[in-house]
């Protein structure tokens, strides 16, 4: 058994040269298609057009524009940007997760009054990789306890690698688990991406349509719902990706458990959940498929990429440090 | 202002001498294209593979299968085959409705004895399409007192023409109101049949993909649902198009009203919802889009086609005699 390939970051974000090499998620499974990021601004746009996702790629494929640009300023410094602005610009990309933000201030400040900021940048970004790979694989050995053999779960968009380590312990710990992804339009995450990374784990996958989940909960085949979060503020409040909201609303009435795969900390610049901006995306992307109008030109479309999912109705959130309560993240 | 398209049975679903034509539905809105069926196998054909939707036009759909083995039997007795198998087939495409098995009883029923059934047929399906229009008519006007000039509605999947004659009488009373429509996958009828009708309309309209309801709830931005049925039980449990039971889950949750437009009665062959049957359809249908693959071969779909909403979840059922209490059907 071969490990998937969304199992680690550097598989699909990595160095080549003084360029950033990403795998178009967009295109996976069925193609793995490389692209290649000269400078910053490259790496502004696969992140903005989502060949690269999720909170911890985001955040390091961003870390890895800025060492671009550091590069360029050392070749260069008369015509370089300033990295202030060139952070700033990464920064705008995707505004509903705070960790992007976070490591992108993290990197700067370490660059500050350094002649060569690059190899402070590469240094730290290894470290914070190598730290991803730790907190991956540590919340899904915190994880894996709340599975019992003959589990089917329900998980929506792409949880990380945190909840593909979750299954592989429980495999290993020779429990049956059975796994059930929502496709999660628009972008199919669930399909292209989880589907695909657990059926590789060798274990039992189905898809369903968003609009399935409840159907499936209310005839008793659904034991537990796993999402992950991209920022979750100091009341609880989970944000995530869109959908989530009602996935954990139709497990609340049917009394299953809805864990929250946190990975790190809440944010503590974050009180509650009236302070994270919800990204509004392109409405194209809901208004078509692989271009294609899906409607009449008259109708528009809406594409919140993210929604709030309030801790009365999270069951536990797993960190790298163990299984805590939503509302204040003391250790359960 | 033209009326929509689908707001007539009879622009989608017609006799063209001795070949029934439909409008494939999947086409829409880009294509208005014909299919034409010459006997009642293609007609079960196009009624399986959704050329042709929803519970009243499917059924009208099969009764015109009817008809065309009847024509073939008064032309051919010696290899025609007997009416009773041929509704035995077409009551086999769509099980979840129950209006389609019991329109082709009814048809099979009037035909006994006679030497000319498909003039009896003919002209029964005549009458019977024009009580179906009476009914879509006044099932609007029935629910259009329920909204409130600036409501916005959310719906999902196509509701039938009653919806759209529900919004044409508020917008003859000057109601201003705004719909918000699920894409409703894996068909996009929601997209396909229901936005582009409304917009038709001339109301402002909203498409959104089928994870995104409860998020635009939980902000106030959804004033109502109104749904459909493809069959009601009589303890008020509503069987309909697979999404439906976690909208009305997600309505409950933020007190958000949730209307069924039911147009006819309950089925009283139906106690229950454990007595409705539900169409599982080809998993095909999750895991491609046209035609392409979305995940891995290893990955396995699931289509139920449709879910049941039990009737504490349901704030009222419009028919064409009024609004009614969804567990007794009693008026309100």
């Amino acid at each position: 058994m071969q490990e998937p390939l969304l199992m680690d970051i550097g598989n699909t974000v990595y160095l080549d040269g003084d360029c950033l090499i990403v795998v178009d998620r967009r295109e996976l499974p069925l193609r793995v298609s490389r692209l290649s990021c000269a400078d910053h601004l490259q790496v502004a746009e696969v992140i903005e057009r989502m060949a690269v996702q999720g909170a911890g790629d985001i955040a390091v494929a961003a870390g890895f524009g800025l060492y671009l640009a550091a590069r360029a300023v050392e070749r260069n410094p008369r015509t370089a940007e300033k990295l202030e602005k060139v952070s700033e610009r990464l920064t705008a990309t995707r505004p509903t997760g705070h960790y992007l933000a976070a490591l992108l201030k993290k990197l700067l400040l370490k660059t500050e009054g350094s002649s060569r900021p690059s190899e402070i940048i590469l240094a730290s970004l290894q470290k914070i990789i190598e730290r991803q790979r730790t907190i991956s694989r540590e919340t899904g050995r915190r994880a894996e306890p709340l599975l019992s053999s003959g589990d089917r779960i329900l998980t929506h968009c792409f949880a990380g690698a945190g909840l593909l380590y979750m299954l592989k312990f429980a495999r290993e710990a020779g429990k049956d688990i059975r796994v059930v992804c929502t496709e999660t339009r628009p972008y199919l995450q669930g399909a292209k991406l989880t589907a695909w990374s657990v059926s590789e784990l060798g274990m039992e996958t189905t898809l369903i349509t968003d609009n399935m989940a409840a159907h499936f909960m209310s005839r008793g085949e659904i034991d537990k719902v796993f999402t992950a979060a991209d920022r979750i503020a100091m009341d609880g409040t989970v944000a995530n990706k869109i959908g989530t909201l009602q996935l954990a609303i139709c497990a609340a009435r049917y009394g299953i458990p809805f864990y929250v795969l946190g990975y790190g900390d809440r944010d503590g610049n974050t009180p509650s959940g009236k302070d994270i901006p919800i990204e509004d995306r392109d409405p194209d992307e809901v208004t078509r498929f692989k271009g294609e109008p899906t409607t009449s030109p008259l109708v528009r479309g809406r594409y919140p990429a993210f929604d709030l999912t309030p801790p009365d109705l999270v069951t536990a959130v797993i960190t790298w440090r163990g299984i805590h309560r939503p509302d204040d993240f003391s250790l359960m």
